[in-house]
């Protein structure tokens, strides 16, 4: 779908000082696979229940074995929390992630909830029974403007697909899976992916489902071009506030305090993009770590695990703020103009120009 | 159900100081309902998705209208995270409730929050398009030592149900609705309900889910009451940590920082009862004020809200500790023992042995 | 000062079901020391800035060495915050404690943070020059009932000698340190302490700064005895929110996550006494774990630390509860009668007449 | 001090869209005043106590009067919490502010904290005796590279000096009260402010004590200009992780998640600047309303608090980002190039260089 599409780094811009992954993706981490169900069909006028239907499902499998089984550290950050994280409450009490990341549309959830209970029920059989049971991590954004929302056409089936598509390499990105009817500073947004490697050759990996944010607050690369669209493309019939899910990983060994203090990094990656984190936007960060599986049925009674000094942790700080910079970045670039329920237009973000203005603002 | 099982102030033993509302029951705050479907069938050995059936829905309604119109203050409070409360992000963060609060089974809250959303569209028309999304509170315990819990039995329908019946006056309490199938301290749980009176005249209302508890740590009143119950009755096949979902109500006027104390309260009189809050207990407290309605549609700029002064809510605090810690005894007298599936069994604790202990240790 | 007094064990009665260390106090966990200075002069009516002086300073110092140099984990828990905790955020985003513990009356917290950090400077001629300055932990409650804390008698020397005098073994416990004015249920507080032994033989030990609660709502041992001590001994002039500091230690090796779930466990202990926390006691934890030193100057890229499994946490969170308790029921027991400015009286508990009432209601 | 160093918005360059209040500075919220004790003497090889020094105390009074009487609603937001806030917890405890708030060295925050006890002990006579008593709000940055900071220079009186000096109108901002020392970017930092006036015409005015930043990260209206000063002025012969306290104020009528809301946009704009909150920065957010007065001696039972609708807080929102952004832009600007200890010199930012920058990337 993006194929004609380029992200500044194609275009001879980059953002930040640290190197990107070989494919500048979450899935640059070692194990990590990405995976999408989009949904699109139908134009037109809404018919509730049949569409447009413009949404989808994204997962983020952190190593594409049995979750339930191979736990792995991980923690979450709300900047603002107008949105919801299902299973981040049990994240942060015991540590470790026990389900992909999905991430849907807001009124979803449940659904995609239900979906990641039954892929996890059909993994594990004593799930349950003889062993505890299970709570997946789910969040959303809204893509209403766009999307038959009220039409709930996620299905609990469509998680298992995204699961079952999931890979490592180039991350499709733009109008795909959760991104597909999602906006971003007015344009047209949704999913987006960028990695960095530090100097100890750990990367730092993160994927977007970016649906936030009014069009004149708009910086790229740090410079405020908002105003330079000011409504050329046109500006959305009605504004929505949106929310962004940030994902974030790492394969450098990192505490569940230190995975937090990452997730709080995004968060400051996010602000450089201009956006004041508005009142319905829920902005909301997971972490995790790949460098340790945590078992479930463990006999041991200690656990030995590694962790880099904080006061190495600098780099990786840097890395985080660089790569979801330029996740969202990616999402712009790549996301194309698309038209919804209604009539509803979101337009994508004009690149030559923006190029333009970039390289007479400093850049490349 | 319960007719001839009969709480401790039934009996002559009452807890604390405050007097108790009329009802003893959350439905003693003027305009709260509570509702339940209860999903009871099946016996014998477990086949999966046919049951036996020990598991159920409750709905507590703090106003009866609706709740995305009329929103109120609420807030979340989590002793110990290994559980969901699907929904808590936003309410802290925007501060409101904005539909009933459900409670369920582990896996079943991802069904509850689809049949949440579908009531909430179903009653507001411009949800999702005009007005934003919603995103419902919906908390759980694990009833999966009774209950077909793989079985999936709720569906989103049995909200909407709950919701139905939900009514004023006395609680339903014992072995209904999402207590169905529930344990404390290795007895047969389920739902508890009490309330406290101030000498303002405000009301203080708990319902609980009560599931959590090892049996010789408990305490009732703080009598340490849990070795006189060795193995007497039988102690269930399996232990299994369980969980507490508190629902804390009140007619006095608190903003949102004064709801999370006294959603910290609630936890002290948990406490009282013994638990440790283990490892696997998701001891989570949702806690909300009826004093106000925040219209959804307001042209208001600005709002006038009261509140009690901090310096005088220390009875609105005990309260909440007195009617948690006597929530938790009324689950407890009021379940009857139950048999579920593989013939697992829950007893219900032995009442005329525990009102003697009670009274040789200085009650009643 | 306490020859007199015993506490609960030694008068056969045991609270919960884990041993105790050998001194059943904090400093059970080894390497740990405490040391008090106390302040106790003038008598009758207050002249301001000259007495009755009725305060000191309390150190846990977690393994007698250079804090700063070698650090060890840390965390923080408040259950109501009406108090103050000078260092706690540091020590909950950087994870690791870089002096000793100090505790001292409300209006002094100010002079014995001073005080650490000249001790501190003192210790290390780099700190503030080559290597970062420091932040101690400082905690507090107010003895201004019996004590001229408006005339500021504590200075920052008073921390050095404390710290000069600390030692492992038994615990001075009662009127010392930081207790020496302190109240507790309306009796005379002060300092108490107590630990747990493990079956993995890790010790958990705690040491109290014991000033909150109303008689009426005291339990001991979860027995509800206030209302037995209603006016006699007299209840003090005026009452006083108090607040409470709990320190917490171990050496089972614990995650910084892990030591923020220890310290609300110690909230668990304190709620079994009854209290409400009321809106003015600031209750307030410091959890520590000897288990790990971090040195300060290290050049590894990474650290390797072990943890008990979260699985097997729940000794660690029971022996918490436990030794949270009966370090509280140990100040109450060792604290005298003490009168000070203003001829204010706050009455020691009857030891007697106490474990009376706790054997005729099932104990010893 | 400043007299030929002008800020972006004298030199034609605006940030942000919303206008500034009449001073571009936190004093423009009426009642608020602001005061600096500037501690400056000695210079060349530091001899441990004698100098030289370079540090200082500054306060912000919201509002001139007796803080402990009429105290008003506040909040903290900590983004990296490598920093002390002294009064932090109780602040977000019982909502309200009962001192100025005050900044200063890292480590004199005992001696400042001792100095606004005894200011408010000397304003209430009750205060400690009949009244409870007072914890003061105390932040602090890092000025160990040009002040003789082991030297503890920093006296209590200096914080009444800097109250009794505090006044309303122009803020003395850059080398002035605890900005004195300070770093930014690896330039010469120090205080800033600047506010915004809303639509409904409420100020939100913002004051930094800036002391953070890796110069190659700097961007200044979000253009990356760090990597032009890469040497030259030569950057500080060590670099310091530095620090940033943030104090918000505003008029309009919020409540206290309201306020921790505004923190974290404070946040936001810090994010702009390109820092990525490094490991050892004490990121920290002081946030008050002056809409409200609560009397401390209050017999009211119910107090009347109005609230902007979250609604209709964006614009609040972006005013606290644009001030705060602004706020370092302004303290960077004004600080002018300081020699302190061992020679160790800080150099200010050149701004004619800087202008041109801006301008050629689109500014002004």
């Amino acid at each position: 779908m993006n194929e004609e599409r380029k992200i500044l780094r194609q275009l001879g811009i980059t953002l930040g000082e640290l190197p990107a992954g070989e494919n500048n993706a979450i899935t640059d981490i070692p194990g990590v696979l990405v995976g999408h169900t989009t949904l699109y069909c139908g134009e037109g006028t809404l018919v509730e229940g049949k569409g447009p239907v413009r949404t989808g499902v994204t997962v983020v499998h952190p190593h594409g074995g049995n979750m339930f089984q191979d736990r792995i550290l991980a923690s979450t950050y709300v900047q603002n929390g107008a949105g919801a994280l299902y299973g981040g409450v049990q994240l942060d009490e015991i540590g470790v992630l026990t389900t992909p990341i999905a991430i849907t549309n807001t009124l979803s959830i449940g659904t995609v909830a239900d979906g990641l209970v039954r892929y996890t029920l059909g993994q594990n059989s004593k799930c349950g029974l003889q062993d505890e049971t299970v709570i997946p991590l789910v969040c959303e954004c809204d893509d209403s403007f766009l999307n038959d929302i009220r039409g709930l056409h996620v299905i609990s089936a469509h998680v298992e697909e995204a699961i079952r598509e999931a890979k490592s390499g180039p991350v499709a990105q733009g109008n795909v899976g959760a991104g597909t009817g999602m906006a971003t500073f007015d344009f047209k947004g949704g999913i987006g992916s960028s990695s960095r490697v530090t100097s100890d050759n750990y990367t730092v990996g993160v994927l977007v489902c970016s649906n936030f944010g009014s069009r004149r607050h708009m910086r790229i690369g740090g410079i405020p071009l908002g105003h330079n669209f000011k409504d050329c493309p046109p500006l959305p019939k009605a504004h929505r506030e949106g929310s962004i899910v940030i994902v974030v990983g790492t394969n450098a060994p990192l505490c569940n305090r230190q995975l937090k203090r990452l997730g709080k990094r995004a968060m400051s990656g996010l602000a450089r993009t201009g956006t004041i984190s508005s009142h319905g936007s829920g902005d909301i960060v997971v972490t995790f770590c790949t460098a340790h599986q945590i078992p479930h049925d463990t006999e041991a009674r200690v656990l030995n695990l590694s962790q880099v000094p904080d006061e190495h942790i600098d780099e990786l700080f840097l890395a985080t703020v660089e790569a979801t910079e330029e996740a969202i970045a990616n999402a712009l670039f790549l996301a194309e103009t698309m038209t919804g329920r209604d009539g509803n237009t979101l337009y994508e973000l004009p690149i030559e120009e923006t190029v333009a203005l970039l390289r007479r603002r400093g850049y490349g």
